[in-house]
């Protein structure tokens, strides 16, 4: 079986796990306090120009997501994302069982636009009984989102600077920021969102790492008693240091591994969407970073299947569905090699050719 | 000014307040556990058919909402609910303050069908992930809905067919559960709740009490500790018995008092209806219940606004807006009577004569 | 049976249901934004010395516990409260429901110290894992106490000193405010909390009305969007206005009502005191307001029980126990009379006589 | 710098970073459904003699507190544990923070005993107004304590007893489940927690593992759904496999590797004990497992904090306090020597030689 079906399959890059080894019976502070995350944090401080923010390092999304969250809103207000929004729909509930609302906007392509923040903060407050409603107070958005799609930096910038203008914080979920960054066409650097949220973090766990996601919190209003947080909701590793070590072996000299192995899966996925649409097949969603959501026939999958992993996304029509398939860090040439040779088999002679 | 905006804009009937003074000086014990409670509970038993039941007094609905949603659910599960539900919209996220996500359906005239409950229940059934969604566990109901319509015996009879087969417990919200029961045309009875429930409740704020909610729990799995609930929630009135008192007076003899205000009510918005209808007004939904949502032009209501107030629900073009008059066991004929005639004057006479 | 078992066996004072009925089929807007609620709201703040406090009304004590105390922490942050005190032990984990532990401390008589809150901040600030531990922000004091004792002005000002210079909140809960204004001895105003407190509740439910506690809330920091909190913990009352007319009763003219059925009823409490003990009875903990803590053999409270209610408090020795007899605005002379009478059958002549 | 302040400050032992440097590439499916968590959790069950419990594997310690406590408790129900207990005072209330109640008994040396449980559990049975209080529903205790003394098999027995007889959930926290099993006197067997727990887990973070716990669920109430709550609370690690390789490592075999490293450090730690001993220092508690708690004057501390970290405890008097030195899988035998000589050089030689 050859794995497509997410892109944490496999555990960290080799250098990584080098670093774990060699200083593996040192012994340091516990709990983030130890000279690896105090590197870590300042080379992320640098990378994203923020040298006044708090960086904290979690071991995943959803308890990172929930944290930020939860640290962030008082009881009343909720949060603004995506109805496709990983906090909306595949988290169990997190952010509602911290009593938060998930405000729910309709997305395109997984985007929602700065005009729909702006009509539902206007509506909120136009509502003689807005007390009687939830108050909008931060906005969540993925980089790339859930379907790969992503933000340009000019739609950034304007949902930026509505939130500012209404009084929302700015949070940018980062889980597979790098290969949001490496990909072509992309034009949101680290430093943008370092100017344009009030917090978001590094993805690590689906870019190269064991686990672990980098927060930075920029506006000073959410650094305070963060870490109270963190530790109240079960996030605050014990052995802190094996963050910092591997988000200083991905990030350091300006995220050089980080971007090396995002470019990696970014063009792997770009041959595996080459193969599908060589062979005249539709897409649910163009992206261009490393998942790649092809429509297919049924007994086109039933085919894959026996050798590959990929996973559902969405029934078309009774003949056809969207299904993903991702590549990550660790994806071998090998294994596209053989997929894009089984579409061939299986479909006949790609059109274009 | 003369006021439509809401049913709860008077004090309660005359008769109950005639009860809270004949007995105010009588001693009792508090929270609910006295004779006038526990006469209110068998009238109430009585009434709908489930000698089984526990019914408890709370004093208003959102109050009602959150204890009874939080008795129910583990904190995994959600319920579900019409997008345009009184829990999704209007009680400032307090389902979500206890933990639980509402799994909000698209509505049709404010109700949602078996089939979508049944789809949404298979859903989560065949999801892979689906750990990491929401488990749907109940189902919410109005009768009426928040837009005044009713669910038919068939419909609710069907939506609890699919409650019972998924395991879903199944909560009417009966807030204005009497001008439902009143209205013509409508075929679902005190009885049919008790049958095709696991828990209600029958309105009192909005029917004729000062305050209160009669909540009945049919399903004994909803009983176990429920008061815990309601005093954790902050629910528990300290005088119980002035809960007791009022739900007796409407309730007793078959619900001779509630029925007879709903009646009342009822009535007078079909005059509205009637009224809008003749001069060509459409509605924004069919109901006949004592709630009336009509399209009316800004120009009207800005004159209607200097006599009468009403509320906004929702714009339909940049000229016209559908609002909400509500009619009342305490609404005056003679209030209806000069809105009407306001109406004749502003907009010539009536179409129809 | 002659209920001497809490202070909210009866309904209200006759004013007041007279005030209800006066205006019973008045039309007012909802939710407490009515002229009765404005006006009684200016009598507050006047009565109280706080021109720029918000004042808001609340059905119940429970209810205007957690929404104060949810409305003002952070997740990380807890609220100090004696171990004997409502919120700690009486009200089912109410404020733990919200999120927020209790950090209770060893009461003495009911009552905490200045320097216990000052030592538990200290503590707090020098534990190098404070991040690990809840972060203490608020007090919470009854005034009474549930003891029925009371702090004295200087007390009170130790304590308020202790937690501005600490950063804490100061909130104290007056459900039975007025029976300690009124008490014999006491020393501290309606006014005193205004410049006390961050945030304090004048009790109704205890003291004369059908029920509602009105929460002042002196701290701006305190009353941003608190109205939306009460909402979503169900607490906001839709006709408000039964809230006004009641607090307006009790609290117009310097609180004559209210200070005037206090006073009555801490007369009757003292009445018991000095019978039982005129039998050599010894109490609980020595108090002047309308709670009685008499510690009696069990054969004498076996023979009381017989006709008269009171509540159980704690047990002394395998033949004594102390019990709770409440005085209330509604207590009657005679009442107090045939008891005093009956103690003196059981007891024999009094001693002190 | 030689740290003894904790047992979490080194990385893993070298077999475990093997086994994930072995395996890295390899490509499993996520969340704990791949076969080396599959493995494990055969292990862990043959280990336990619990064929039909389920195991689930979580990253730390208070996210395994804290999901197992939500997923057991309804909202009314509270937790009962020692006022010692990690989750009553050094988790920042994430047991509150996920709406429940620590029921904090007092505690000798770090333990609760049975019958303290079953007098709380009468008292709540015999409170009238038990409905205004908290539900007690499970008991959780550490083994070894945090004050790394033992239950006894006869203790533990005594208390699940009283839990079955009172319908609560044991759940024991072993976070240092080796050092205890390891110690010296103990007679509490893996086995034994199978047979007397409802649920507990094996701590891997203080044990040997990069980090870790094993959450054993021996009540099948407690098994429903419980993958929800993991994932809910951010506590489900994407490349769950790295949990079930560690635990393969430390388990199987009878536990081996994981008994031979608490071996270890119990050793070590009993060096320490003695050498303390031996210059005439007492102990704030007396125990045998990896926790040293010696009482020391200030001066002799000052000295030591130059060379050795070790955590605060408690100040016993105005010149000593009790503080904790920590051995661990990791100490060495010759930072243990060097302690032992700077004692001998900074106290004379010890008495009893």
């Amino acid at each position: 079986m050859i794995r497509f079906e997410c892109d944490y399959g496999e555990g960290a890059h080799p250098s990584i796990l080098q670093r774990l080894q060699e200083t593996n019976l040192e012994q340091t502070p516990g709990y983030g306090e130890d000279v690896y995350c105090a590197k870590a944090r300042e080379t992320i401080k640098k990378l994203c120009g923020t040298p006044k923010a708090d960086v904290q390092f979690l071991v995943g999304g959803t308890q990172a997501n929930l944290t930020v969250i939860s640290a962030a809103l008082r009881p009343h207000q909720g949060v603004v994302a995506a109805q496709s929004a990983h906090i909306n729909v595949h988290e169990t509930g997190s952010i509602e069982a911290c009593g938060h609302k998930v405000l729910a906007l309709p997305a395109k392509d997984g985007k929602i636009a700065a005009g729909q923040i702006a009509a539902l903060c206007e509506a909120h407050r136009a509502d003689a009984s807005r007390e009687h409603t939830v108050q909008p107070k931060m906005v969540y958005l993925s980089q790339p989102t859930e379907l790969g799609t992503l933000y340009t930096r000019s739609e950034l910038m304007a949902i930026s600077d509505v939130c500012r203008a209404n009084g929302l914080y700015l949070f940018v979920d980062g889980a597979r920021l790098g290969y949001g960054i490496a990909a072509a066409g992309n034009d949101v650097s680290f430093g943008d969102l370092g100017t344009l949220c009030d917090v978001f973090y590094i993805g690590g766990t689906k870019q190269g790492a064991l686990f672990g996601e980098a927060v930075v919190l920029v506006n000073p209003a959410l650094q305070e008693d963060f870490r109270y947080l963190i530790k109240q909701k079960g996030g605050m590793l014990a052995k802190g240091r094996l963050l910092g070590l591997q988000f200083s072996a991905l990030l350091e000299e300006q995220a050089k591994l980080y971007l090396s192995l995002s470019r990696h899966a970014d063009r792997l996925a770009d041959r595996l969407r080459a193969a599908f649409s060589a062979h005249g097949f539709s897409f649910l969603v163009e992206s261009r970073t490393n998942q790649v959501f092809p429509i297919l026939p049924d007994t086109l999958l039933d085919a894959l299947a026996k050798d590959y992993s990929f996973s559902d996304q969405q029934r078309i029509d009774p003949a056809r569905r969207a299904v993903r398939f991702c590549t990550s860090w660790a994806t071998k040439e090998a294994d596209v090699d053989a997929l894009c040779a089984d579409l061939d088999r299986l479909c006949g002679a790609p059109e274009s050719v």
